[in-house]
């Protein structure tokens, strides 16, 4: 075997009626397994639920293997009443079935692999659509009849939510993170230390924030924010699935988007957008020089990745306008040496 | 009988201690019900708890009126600790109890009745303050009670809602929808096949999606968005209860209101407000000829209900313009013939 | 002794497994309770657990005191499994453990005392961070064991929140509330008489509304809204902990923040910000005069606490503006006083 595997992990999950994943909860995701350890796996299908004695000759497999940490959670789901499955992933390809996809999104969360640093090709069309409840993952197809029964009891079946995603904080709680709600961080989510996602923040899949960082406003798929970065209340990332189009929107350290404001384009380090400004790939932005005076107008999308840049708009003339810390000459040549 | 009774639903609900009805669970709601069922349902009241005796006797007169489905969820309730009503709505009157508010809630949201499609009138004040807990509807009045003997016992009553309105999903979820986050989606939603509402999406009563659509801004009480229309982050509809006065707001087929957008004018087909602009009725809003040129001021309102515009703010001159797909000399003979 | 003392509670909590508080409810806190009750609980130690025979003894002192609520609370308490704590604040201190900071939250979302009327000095030294579960607090540090756990018997963990501060409903609910999503409100959130929050709405601790008032916007840490003020859907008003400086924000009464607009600057009475429109301490305004005429131009700062003030963006020349009920000279002349 000339190359380590990707990523290997031993997971918990739960079954449709008809014996069809719902989902899998993977404590201990181990990125870059042993030879050892794949070995051991190798023989195992990725979508398909252990049997008791499977489970317990892996168990001692792995002890043999040397590895310690995953014989321990074998061992503990030795004593588990809902469906186990082993997942190898030789390469990083593509999902192919709900174990699989679960593993790469508990990648993300457990911060095993960076956004963009696995491939989720495919991911929507491999997720089912589940109904999370009190009670856990419930097929929608099953979620009526479950709903009647609670009733009848005297209970209430409490349905959190009706998605392909989780939310993260049943899977995984890195550290040093603060959620303040956690309904709006996906699983698959990449929260650095020190990140605190405020109520109004949000987080989606393959996305994420270095930390520290106050994220008060949406992070959208596909956006990374870099390290001291905040965004403020109910600012906007554009994302790749919502009009952002095919660039790749992230922010680069120390950022601030103001509350309510916006961005369509990616920024560099050390900038900020004020409240209330949204500034797309088309907005026309007149950059001002040193002493604040209108030196040239250009489109956002050419700002694209620039450093310590603020975005306010003129309250005197509407005008989207553009200071640097450094001159705006050196703007311009740089903007030139582009052309 | 003339008329066909407008509505029957066979509910399970909650009572506080002094007996009230908190709300109540239609699991098989029916709109325009046959005459031999309302026959069969036209002694009993709409707002008291049926007897096991009656509920018996009325099982054995749905399976003799051939009303299979109806039978089939009396044969359950007999099982029930909870309080069991029916409730026939002979005409759409305004509601008068809280099993009959609920049973058109149930309308709404199971796609019987389109939003405006039946009386809501006096609707608040029929419906109690409600707290939705972990254990269920509560009376406001008993919650203390109930906390502090939850803590007794080392627990704790979550207390997700205080509202009038309960989460639509824990009463119906509709087929081929997402819910990111359910607590954003009151009961009395509407929502059609395809919508996926995202964690910054909410729903009020009486409005909705036509669906499909992507919605992650407010559609508002009322407001109805029409099919392939998406609601970017944090976008706003005005209601007829927040500020949009005796405008009824709603977006015709394909449109997009930007991320952190607002309308408060209706929109018709295929027309898009970017990206962080609000638009309420009193906007100026310069026409652009077909050469990009301005043309006309008009207040948005005029243009309320039209298709194919694209409102944005100039960056450069802060100016709100309006283009469209056709020529703009149409659009003005067309505001001229309204004159 | 001369003064009364500031505050007493008898609240019950959890405490993770080294015996370190995670969080306290207290179902009945006074303000400035009496001398005797004062006298009873003085030799009691506000941060630590008190053992079943202090409880009982306590409970004695209290009927004897005459402090007959507060006896009832120690009588309940006697069937409690969880740890039960006496916190006595002789002075308006900064807390110095976790039962006094969550006193002093609870003080607040009873309405025993206003925002800023108690000290919350090093509030976030002394808060743990604790994930806040369907099975109650949880210390961060055991919480994959727990969840895990769960998992194996076939459950799920919910993990609702995982930061300093808890909801506040699941420790009060006040009277004359309704809070659509209560995640959005912390403990430690004033609420008056009237407030309903909507699912957008969100209140930070130390802050709150007068009530009446619809709130569908966030109202920051330190943050009052006066009575009969409205706050529009994601509505934003910057807390001095979210980039607001030292500048305290607040609302007067009657005030009405539009949909998606904002204010980093304290508003008078009876003030409207328009739909859309973020104004900060820097903001540039044009004042106009009776006539509507453009009079001065100055920094929004200066407008701040003042009354009757309408801010909008001139849809045709993208400039801040701010008209008034009384005319601009006076406005005028009263800027000038306080040159």
């Amino acid at each position: 075997m000339t190359d380590s595997p990707f990523a290997f992990g031993l997971g918990v999950g739960t079954h449709n009626q008809s014996g069809e994943w719902l989902e899998v909860f993977f404590p201990k995701p181990v990125l870059a397994p042993t030879a050892a350890l794949a070995d051991t796996v190798a023989a195992l299908q990725s979508d398909t639920a252990l049997s008791h004695d499977h489970l317990e000759s892996l168990h001692q497999s792995l002890i043999a293997a040397g590895a310690t940490e995953q014989a321990q959670v074998a061992a503990q789901f030795l004593d588990s009443q809902a469906p186990v499955v082993a997942v190898l992933l030789c390469q990083d390809s593509a999902p192919a079935s709900v174990p699989e996809a679960y593993l790469k999104l508990h990648l993300l969360s457990h911060r095993l692999v960076k956004p963009h640093g696995t491939s989720l090709e495919g991911l929507f069309g491999i997720l089912p659509n589940v109904a999370w409840t009190s009670e856990g993952a419930v097929d929608i197809a099953e979620l009526g009849a479950r709903q009647l029964a609670a009733r009848l009891r005297g209970e209430v079946l409490e349905v959190s939510c009706v998605d392909k995603f989780p939310k993260m904080t049943n899977y995984v709680v890195p550290t040093g993170v603060r959620i303040a709600h956690t309904a709006r961080v996906r699983l698959g989510a990449y929260l650095g230390e020190g990140t605190t996602i405020m109520h109004e923040g949000f987080v989606n899949f393959n996305a994420g924030s270095d930390g520290p960082g106050m994220i008060e406003g949406r992070i959208s798929a596909g956006v990374m924010v870099g390290s001291g970065s905040d965004l403020g209340g109910s600012s906007s990332t554009m994302g790749t699935l919502s009009g952002g189009g095919n660039i790749i929107i992230s922010l680069g350290r120390e950022c601030l988007l103001g509350a309510n404001a916006g961005t369509g384009i990616p920024l560099g380090d050390r900038c900020t957008i004020e409240a209330g400004l949204f500034v797309t790939a088309g907005t026309k932005v007149m950059l001002l020089d040193v002493e604040g005076m209108p030196s040239q107008s250009v489109k956002a999308r050419e700002l694209a990745g620039k450093s310590d840049l603020l975005f306010r708009r003129n309250s005197a003339t509407g005008a989207v306008e553009c200071l640097t810390n450094r001159s705006a000459i050196e703007l311009n040549t740089d903007l030139h040496a582009h052309n």
